[in-house]
């Protein structure tokens, strides 16, 4: 799934993981967390893939950086972030940017 | 793999992509890309993860824009840019971003 059409400048949180082995109720809570955070004030969309190994990037797009706060904080995302904590990730980084210009193709380019 | 132990300021290129089915001499030219980027000046560290129905986000870090615009403008890499453009990518979109913070765990939060 594409974020498009989106007009800088705008922030993004790129949230990159890798599951522990076993980690087989991940999946369900992953996509229940999809769908909360398009409920979200300043929720501009999001882009996900995950590849055999359990490794992972998710990058979320929002507003301003008031909207990344208020997702962060919000009480069914923080419980899942202290699953995650405990029960799924082995390792992760997150960091949170300032996207400056985008670009798509190759269509009409 | 994960790009770790880095300074903010600094910045990513998202780019996500979707392969065109049966581009399947893609792979070998993005890991060929993946060592070229490492010879570049002002590469940080590369993030990237395609799942099994051909979605992919790639996300590479530098330390400021000009090197992105090296990056942008190496010779092997504008070739296969056109390449991409023609017969692997179905879309893709590509986003520059200046990291403003970032975090890492679980171990030790």
């Amino acid at each position: 799934m594409f974020a498009s059409r989106l007009t800088p400048p705008y922030y993004a949180v790129i949230f990159t993981s890798r599951l522990k082995p076993g980690a087989d109720d991940y999946g369900v809570t992953a996509q229940r967390m999809l769908e909360l955070a398009q409920t979200m004030p300043g929720y501009l969309g999001i882009e996900s893939a995950r590849n055999a190994e359990g490794f992972g990037i998710a990058v979320s797009y929002w507003k301003d950086e008031e909207s990344i706060r208020h997702w962060k904080a919000q009480d069914e995302h923080r419980a899942t972030q202290a699953r995650g904590k405990a029960e799924w990730y082995e390792h992760y980084e997150g960091r949170v940017a300032r996207v400056e210009r985008d670009y798509s193709g190759p269509e009409g380019r």
